[in-house]
């Protein structure tokens, strides 16, 4: 039984982790955090998610729970990751860290306390994404470039960026794999207009509409076949998924650095 | 039983209708033509199609064979087209049109010889797209402006323009329906960048790969639900296929000048 | 504004329709009632929903309240229905009903009633589906008995009857359009395993798996080319959405029996 | 430049070979055979498919045109096929056997010739459905025998066996990778008449419809997320090609037996 701590724990994220570790086998909730200033300090976790008190009330500083978790699953800011990475390596906790935006110095940090302590970064938990960037790389391989690649990714209206995170993430596989340069390879709709389909190009186009939460389908396209990769977000507890089965991996493991495609034994 | 002539008889569309004349009940094959500097000009119809011979030499002017035909579908270009009309128009021959280019005072001259003569001129004989498009109406005025619409093709490597014209037919179709500017309602890629999406828009992607015929998805999406309506054409035959089934519609008609959606009861 | 009452209200359904009069403008909660053996009575439909107090407690009759409301919806069992129809006959007041399962005397009942109330009665209030009814009819009287029809359905892994009852009523709409006797239109996969398609059938596969909320499409295929009407559901809001559209286009109507066709001008 | 015969080469499949490796660079055609008792003995290869002669007669009996190939592709059936190989045998052809139906003791003599000539025997020799049975294995891994698999396939509506082979082969592949007896883990239709959707079970549905060439999708449903592989062809020359493509592999290679996973480096 593995004792988790979730950083974060007031915010969309920190919640839904609540929950999915109150529906899982194998792991159980030992603590939760929260910033200094939120108004949820020493709220009880459980009665935050609507399941009843778990005794477990939400703290400024994990310090004062270090006894009470095994590892910590931290979607937060990068200074607060960095602080609550300083505590675990300090205490030999393993991490799951789901948070995004670390500078090239920041991420230097992680890889040094990775010598001490194992932990999973991944910009996106969801086994199912993670699943499909590996299937990619394996149809690039095999379809070659003579193969035209398109991908297409919906998202809900409010969604500032296009193309989506994930989706250039999968079109940086593709390239990768075929030895394209990616931003060589990457079209967009303004360029399509011009004329014949560059050979080794990537085509993206981003549906904004309604309350979608996420779809990605690659498509390599030959003579006379297509194969057609999809993933569909219904919800987003899968995050939480993917990050307790993580923390179920990692917390075997030695110190080091993983990802997804490690916890997933695709690497 | 219809007696139809076609121009254009060698070109690609020309060999479809030989083809699909043969294989169709209620219509036989009565005249064909060419340009005069073609070098098909005195071959049998049904050889230049691989069916054996059919007695029906390719003529280089219909005015040959006027005593053969009782309707002329005709996929060429303009000027051709006009000096076919207006023969037809001499001889009561009914007509259907494919052809695509007209400029505003060409087209006149179509009207006009509808006085006398029963025409349908259509752009996309595609009995399954002409169908999408009354579909298309019915979903907009139901679901009306709330609804996000993106609409969404895919054809071949080699198309050079992008959205097609079928594309951009579905987003009129749409945006008429709706009260909506078309010019202002269409959103490129580019766009779609600089933030949320804006209300009372029509989003476009163009996918080009391989060697797909031709796809056409529209998606209205509100909150909780989605509609979608799509079109696949898996052979170029479907525009045979339509021209003749406007052709047995006309044949029966007074002069008028009509359309796809007359043609299926659509109007 | 209207003035809405929702019978129910505890369940899923009414639950769901607090939510959605709180969020649309033109109608505002007037009244709601549970089964007198409910322990919700008493308990106010904002607290009841996490909306905050609405000052509307939950009534064991509607006869109570009958002053702050003029439409009531009503998604219970047909008795609580028809003591709700009753009730609503005697007071002038509009009823949208979601209720299914009603036996023909039952049903007679309401036609009766509704020659002194408008009365709206749909088994599905998805303003998506009823729409998609309407595009069926439309596609199966276009491409004509020719074309192959397939309907492919998918829900969760709990649901127990295959196929949905809305893939059903699509199945119905086409037959009943292209003069097909339904039940010898379909087709199961047992069937399909003794050779050929049959002509004028409808083929329906079912799927199960996950959390899939509801997703139909209905595929039309002719030579060369194939027309698909989808639906999917995200949110089951969706009903409660349908059913106020329902009621703010009801309630301008004399007395009759209307159903979603009605409501959205598709008949 | 590899010679590449070619048995039963006025069949379908025989002229779709021919066709290819005309257009196919590092391929040349060499020899071509056909029935002693077919009336195509004896015409030209390059005339039989309509692009000028190629000076390469259809001989009844390979043995005359051994000096003029490297290579045989051989889609017969099993009787032909066998003596085939046993000519190749004889005189060290390598071989790519696409027949299907062979009996487990004609299969044996297939091993047996291994020995002495490198083979690819592949029921399938499309390289997108080959990539596909892999890309299934992975994600059955990854997933777990907590997702709910559906296969779905399409084709056109003469076809007589349903589910397809390609689908069953599918379903093999999930089922043997995740541990579960095939015959007991899929479900026909009739069976989900009954109740909830079983654990560890595959549902199958096969569509019928129009002149659909082969479409097959594979889903795998996990709470709050679905990962979908799908095959579609629109064109039966991808069974030439990846016959071509399995010949320009397995000529480099010792004597052996391998199938299409080998042959695209999957195995």
């Amino acid at each position: 039984m593995i004792r988790v701590a979730i950083s974060g724990a007031a915010g969309r994220m920190g919640r839904c982790l609540i929950q999915a570790i109150c529906q899982q086998e194998g792991v159980m909730l030992g603590a939760v955090s929260e910033d200094p200033n939120s108004v949820s300090i020493g709220i009880d976790a459980g009665e935050l998610v609507g399941v009843g008190s778990l005794q477990i009330p939400i703290v400024s500083n994990l310090n004062e729970s270090k006894e009470n978790f095994d590892l910590l699953i931290d979607f937060t800011q990068p200074e607060a990751s960095l602080a609550n990475l300083a505590l675990c390596r300090e205490y030999g906790k393993a991490m799951v860290i789901g948070t995004t935006g670390f500078t090239p110095t920041q991420y230097q940090q992680i890889v040094t306390a990775a010598n001490n302590i194992p932990i999973v970064l991944a910009p996106n938990m969801s086994i199912g994404v993670n699943l499909c960037l590996n299937l990619l790389e394996i149809a690039a391989r095999v379809l070659g470039d003579t193969a035209d690649v398109e991908i297409i990714e919906a998202h809900h209206r409010h969604k500032l960026d296009a193309p989506s995170g994930t989706a250039l993430r999968m079109g940086e596989v593709v390239a990768q794999t075929l030895g394209w340069e990616f931003k060589q390879s990457s079209v967009c709709e303004q360029q399509k207009l011009n004329g014949e389909r560059s050979k080794k190009s990537i085509g993206f186009s981003s549906l904004r509409a309604g309350d979608i939460i996420g779809e990605h389908t690659v498509m390599f396209v030959v003579e006379g076949e297509r194969v057609e990769i999809s993933h569909k977000a219904s919800n987003r507890m899968i995050f939480a998924l993917g990050a307790l089965r993580a923390s179920q991996w990692v917390i075997r493991k030695s110190p080091g650095l993983y990802d997804m495609q490690d916890v997933l034994g695709l690497s």
